[in-house]
């Protein structure tokens, strides 16, 4: 398989299958860490970084992570495949945008990413659908200890890994997942959600990630602390204290729309549909924005005649970098809206034969 | 023909044949009169204005316009069927809302009314569909003759015809003209016809007359003097320093988006269609608007499944009152945003059968 060809699937993170899926989309684990006897990023040189590239690359090469993984050096690829890969969340849009010798570390199957030279000399990050948090969790220390069987991670006996930013230091892990919350937006609970978060210490942040705006409903929380807890408790508590109870509110504010406010429900869910089957220009944003409707409308079952399949399909290959791939050029944003829409309508009606 | 079948049918003054129909919806003009012998209606109690209103009708029975008229008595039908005949624009909201003996006389193919009792003692109006202003000018001079022949109207040969307001006096004319203006309204060009319109005395209002929004890019032009001028003085310059140059922008502006704005104009029209097609609640003004969409989708030749008849149809059944009557009861404002839905999805459905 090539790298190239993974452009052409849907991120294994969207699957319509995982746990919980009606209302999580996706759960996520980074670890941030730095290598002993190179200087951190923010002092290091051109050479020093190439020279981490390399040493990171041999050295995952020499442990069973081997199989099934590609190494992808940033400054041998296009900005649009750069694009790509921040669209499928294999990479952040600062390793994507960044100059420098920097690079990540595939997994095949799109469950596991290691970027060099990030903030942090290492950062890797496991991924999968729907809610399986201790899941990852697992993997993730799997690939860490064989990494530290290689190589020796900055470490104080006091504080933990150290990190390029205080707020990673400790544990160095971020654990987030994506809700997907458009009962409690249409009933005006975010701000409830948003307030409870902020003294929880917990993060809610957009799409993609940190200062992003929420689109199609869509909202990351994550833990914002990373001192003075293990990483089961920091897990454990972000489920307990976070995560179950928007879940739960979420379909609490669902259960509320079937029974009192159907025809508004249906009202959304349909125009949703019938822009998506009309319009000849759209914009990404707009199109998150429905597509999060029909999403609603196939998880509450008031749309019956598109799949959860096809919804997934028009989310990822509607994102500029997607796009453009898929028409094989470079487009302007009015040519983008366009080539956008022909596509859904296509997908669409394809979808229904 | 009973009164209460009219409101089963489009008004005739919607016929999307009329002269120049692709800008002009419909044409109408009014004569404003009061009667010697009766007290003007400010100062006229419920008795005099009684008394009127049965000598007008009496009068009029006696001249050749008896044959396919309706007397309604706004007395004696109900507020809904009052709704109805303003909304077919057959009489004036002021006559439908206010109390006391008032009515109006309608030909049945409803090409003319005759309002008693609203500002003047008597308000003769023709309307046809399209530009026809010359053809309804013939017409409602001979009405207005055979009524002159028995009764006497107030007149002075210094100013002309006397009216309750004297914004009217003079020939006691009203002329207008409904236009469907959406390439002036997407290219920001109506502005430009209200400042032309103001220098040139002449009035550009919205749907419902005097007061009142443009919905659905509709907008009336009419004449403000009546004074000094003969009437075809005012039609024939109306017709030439208003009317004529407004549909001449109005198509080019139209062939100017054709070429240059496509894939826009191809997305508000298709849009609208999606919507109308998927709604499960809309307003009446949302409708308007949409359809206005459809109409110059039509008349732009990028629709084809749909005809003028449908849409003029769904513009006239959506309306508050002719939707309750099809519904056969009274709808508070969400059960008719839901009715309204659900009979436009209906026709356009069985439309394409």
């Amino acid at each position: 398989m090539q790298l190239s060809e993974i452009y052409n699937q849907v991120g294994p993170w969207l699957d319509p299958k995982g746990p919980r899926s009606e209302v999580v989309i996706t759960s996520r684990i980074r670890l941030a860490r730095n290598i002993v006897g190179f200087t951190f990023l923010s002092q290091a040189s051109a050479a020093q970084q190439n020279e981490l590239l390399q040493f990171v690359h041999e050295k995952i090469m020499e442990t069973e992570l081997r199989d099934g993984i590609w190494f992808v050096n940033m400054e041998d690829i296009s900005p649009l495949e750069r694009q790509m890969l921040t669209e499928r969340h294999l990479i952040s849009k600062q390793l994507a945008e960044e100059e420098g010798p920097r690079g990540v570390m595939l997994m095949q199957d799109e469950s596991l990413a290691m970027m060099v030279n990030e903030e942090d000399h290492l950062r890797i990050q496991a991924m999968s659908s729907g809610l399986q948090l201790q899941r990852l969790y697992e993997r993730i220390s799997r690939v860490d200890d064989l990494l530290e069987s290689r190589m020796e991670f900055a470490f104080s006996p006091q504080y933990g890994y150290l990190t390029a930013c205080p707020t990673n230091v400790g544990t160095g892990i971020r654990v987030s997942v994506m809700l997907h919350l458009p009962a409690l937006k249409m009933t005006g609970q975010m701000e409830k959600v948003f307030r409870a978060a902020r003294d929880l210490h917990v993060a809610v942040r957009g799409f993609y990630g940190e200062g992003s705006e929420p689109i199609g409903d869509l909202f990351q929380i994550s833990n914002q602390t990373t001192l003075g807890k293990t990483e089961e408790g920091i897990i454990e508590e972000l489920i307990r204290q976070a995560i179950e109870p928007v879940i739960e509110y979420e379909l609490r504010a669902r259960k509320k729309i079937l029974e009192e406010r159907l025809p508004a429900l249906d009202d959304k869910i349909y125009r949703a549909l019938g822009v998506l089957d009309n319009a000849r220009l759209i914009s990404s944003e707009e199109t998150m924005y429905l597509l999060s409707y029909l999403r609603l409308g196939v998880h509450m079952e008031r749309i019956k005649t598109i799949s959860l399949e096809t919804i997934n399909r028009l989310f990822f290959f509607t994102q500029p970098g997607h796009l453009q791939h898929l028409n094989r050029k470079k487009l302007d944003t009015q040519q983008r809206d366009q080539a956008r829409a022909d596509f859904i309508r296509r997908e669409l009606h394809a979808s229904r034969n």
